[in-house]
């Protein structure tokens, strides 16, 4: 039995803290939030007792720390998760700041302990699935990779001033999305636009609400993403991949399979609109992983590398969108 | 060149005048209705002479005639054709009454010209593709057909009462196509229920507006067809096969390809509603098959017996669905 | 707490046992089998106790029982948990035999306890959800129904033996699915046929692999049902509703989203070939809705008359098909 | 009757010779072409005279002239059309070299004669029907397009070298697509990037064969563009548009409705792979508008203005991707 410590009882930490509770081979031993109810509840229904931050890392009771706390505090906790000997899973991202997210990383391999960043989409059964037929060569050599992602709604101008930005944000998903479907080639040119037009009070804090980023690999292959932060029809979540020896893509989840036919049409149900909902199996998934590397694999991916990479590649697109001049890298 | 008279100027009458006038081999000599401006509206199209009714079929400058006149007329007209020794395509069906059929067909027979009757959608690119593959055997031996058939609107009551009723009017083309996708296994046993569901005004006329039936064949091979008069979302027309290695299907053709997402769901296009625009394809296939036949493979599918044995389906259903009992065929 | 006992550790009597052990207002008291492994290792897994047969039903910490062990058993079974006072959940079907179901609701009825059936596909989310549109009247009224439901691979012919035959056996999911779409119009018109196409030994067997029934109700409406024991591309399970303002329709539930296009076609993955991976949420919701009936509405649908019924529609197609005429109900 | 003349009878002129010819208000009076027999099967084939280029523009007896030949004689064949006061249809580029289409329009503007440029696409049904319920409202403002365009194989060097590379010979439709569905918006910001992936030889000619162009337009919308010259499955031409209600998008057309399941999963039919089949009713509504507009309108869509602007974005595309800097317009 893996003892898991979850830090942080917010919506994200509780689904991380339930996955812990529901493993065959892991328990769920702390939780600990700032907000005292938040962690007494996710503590009653897993089981779990309710730690202090303070002390909840070094417990000698615990093999393996999930960090799902504001993103401020992630590369303290990676460290001292790190010095502690724990294994460590950190919800996205390590910090907003690249320089600050190496130094993490310099403690975590002088450490020698395990380090997993949640990139969670990798683990969509959909989008798993897609990316394991390109490492098999279904559709040959990858070309053209495009990924859109839209979010339901915009979130309020409070959290977009402390987020970062889209690109750091939002974008990064989408950024890690594409160098996992390169499957090694890294992107070393990167063109970004953005634009405020879905809610003005936005772009009025200084970031955007639709963007789009067009990057060329070392191999000349050629990604387009796009994101808007707003979209009336759900949340959407798709790939597509143009290779050599054709095309692969994973679309939408309907909210059911149910379609009407009338007059207007014929419509299918609206797709889901909740990404914890969109990413439950994901979620679920993800977590198996982690308990995977600790039991067995020792391979942890995405790995802090990845949290660096992607986060570069938000800061290149940030840089692009705001000077109008693309960034190499 | 073969040279072609076009008897009845309806609509009907004027697609396949219009495809005779534009095939490369043939050419449109002679359009006849006792509506003369029908008759003239096509001729001056078309390039071709009004003619009479009266003398049209045995011109010596005419090869063969298109019969599109009302039903009742059908069989007459197919026997003044033969017996004038053109080759004669006559619309489904030739005549309400089998036995008036058989006789119709011992004129042809006797007379050695060639006949086919205008089940038009066998030749739908769809249908002609799937029936193509069946007989590849690319989904194995075929064990459920599943074909359904809806209608945009009902017709007046003044049709319903001519129209010999639903079965012999409307499920004769279903009937013909599952003998099409039997590839040989003739249905023996027919099962059929009806009911007036859309408009009262036909069950008070005697006939139904919404029915089924099940077929069993000579080999234990099940159908399955449904009608109804009525459908909201246009003009409904679907196969779908089970087999031994796979099911194949082919499904409705939208009036575009746009899909339109928002909160109510995602929406594709309405089905195309009209016949002559759904089958446009499939009428201008059926002219080009009755020439190739007349200029290289004297091969005319479907024949009088098609017509005669989707006719004897018909009966059988109709008798089914008024006695409550399966007729034995 | 509403505290459960489990009849039978099988593979469904495992996924009730699961469904039963995580439920917030559930606990799994006793896991009973006669083939010991199995329900140690149920009540293992679960925190269980292992009981017997003989004593579970009557235990005084038992406030429900789920009936999972074979159908011979089902009624006796009912008739003790109705005698001992517990809320019975039990396995499609009741019984066999109809009079034997009836006597068995005769003694539930006299002790007043709730009694629930289970049907699991009413509460699959898509065909839950296209049932509450035609009660809301979404397409108008229904006129024609079309169920197809088709199994992976034909079961081994030991089973058949004892298994009552297709319609009893399988078709009766899709005979209660109609009843329940019909929104209280119940069938009274019972055509069927039935072919051995799948395995000869089915036939030898005396069953058939391969059926349908149309059905035609008080009201005129029309139902078709096909059944096949084989389908290379999974577990086929569809529901089409024809109405007056429109058509609804559920699809099958394809393992991803993925798709690939080359030179051979666009190719969606093939549909969810497990019934057990198909109607995972099915059977969680349709435990949730029994625990719901204990706790509060006393409402337990699909009720022991749903049973009968069903069961009275699959003899009724069972003689159908073996005499070639239609059976009034 | 509005009188014709084709100028070549390539392939794409022997399309608008034949939609001349079967068009009820004009009439194709001649036909011109350097290789005598294609110009002689193409007047025979629909009644007209074979003429020479050196004659055929300023003949009395023709209001009408098509340009169909190279483009490198496009500009100067509109001029001759011009002053002889013909109007003018001519496919797409008017020149590679924007300043000669400057010239060019300068003596068209002075004529006074009409002019409209073949962007074909705009005339598809599928995206006419898009771009009426974008400029309708339907999904609100526009904020994000998305267009893909892949051909099914690349063309041979030989005519890479005269193309004017992709941007200006293939990205050209793509990029009237964008100003089409803009509606009025103008790109202001053009970044583009290429690579030689699908075939070295097209990258030793100095020319790309996969790219992908990132706008931005006046107001801040987005628009995303990528190209491939290979698809392994067919034509691909694909349209979506985000907007502030809604996403709209235009799908492929497939060869026909089947498909086919098995445990491979469910294909449908590979999309049509020839432009000159996919377009086939595009290029007919497009002469239609050509003579609605020299018959009531005078208004004639895509003008030469069009053409220059697209013309500009691929001179722009082309640079950016040549520098590795986005261009202003």
């Amino acid at each position: 039995m893996i003892r898991i410590a979850v830090l942080g009882a917010g919506r994200i930490g509780r689904i991380h803290g339930r996955n812990a509770a529901n493993h065959p081979d892991a328990r769920l031993v702390a939780v600990a939030d700032p907000h005292a109810p938040s962690a007494q509840e996710l503590a009653a229904a897993t089981g779990a007792e309710v730690a202090s931050l303070e002390t909840i890392v070094e417990r000698s009771d615990v093999d393996a720390i999930l960090i799902c706390t504001p993103t401020t505090t992630h590369a303290d906790l990676i460290e001292r998760g790190a010095r502690a000997g724990k294994a460590v899973f950190c919800e996205k991202p390590v910090d907003l700041s690249s320089p600050r997210i190496e130094t993490c990383l310099g403690v975590v391999e002088k450490a020698g302990t395990p380090l997993m960043i949640g990139f969670n989409r990798r683990f969509d059964p959909n989008f798993a699935s897609l990316r394991k037929r390109l490492a098999d060569g279904e559709v040959g050599e990858v070309e053209l990779v495009t990924i859109l992602s839209r979010d339901p709604n915009p979130p309020p101008v409070s959290y977009v001033l402390t987020s970062g930005g889209l690109f750091r944000d939002m974008m990064i998903h989408d950024l890690d999305m594409a160098r996992f479907l390169l499957l090694g080639d890294e992107p070393v040119e990167v063109h970004a636009v953005g634009s405020s037009l879905v809610d003005p009070a936005i772009g009025q804090a200084g970031d955007v609400d639709t963007a789009a980023v067009l990057l060329k690999t070392a191999k000349g292959r050629i990604v387009q993403i796009s994101n808007s932060r707003r979209a009336t029809y759900g949340y959407d979540q798709r790939i597509e991949v143009h290779g050599s020896k054709g095309m692969i893509r994973a679309g939408n989840v309907h909210r059911t399979t149910v379609e009407v036919a009338n007059g207007s049409g014929v419509t299918a149900d609206p797709v889901q609109d909740f990404f914890l909902q969109r990413y439950a199996d994901a979620y679920k998934a993800e977590f198996d992983a982690f308990i995977e590397g600790i039991k067995t694999t020792r391979k942890f991916e995405p790995t802090g590398q990845d949290g660096l990479k992607a986060q570069r590649l938000a800061d290149a697109a940030t840089e692009s969108a705001q000077t109008g001049k693309p960034v190499k890298l």
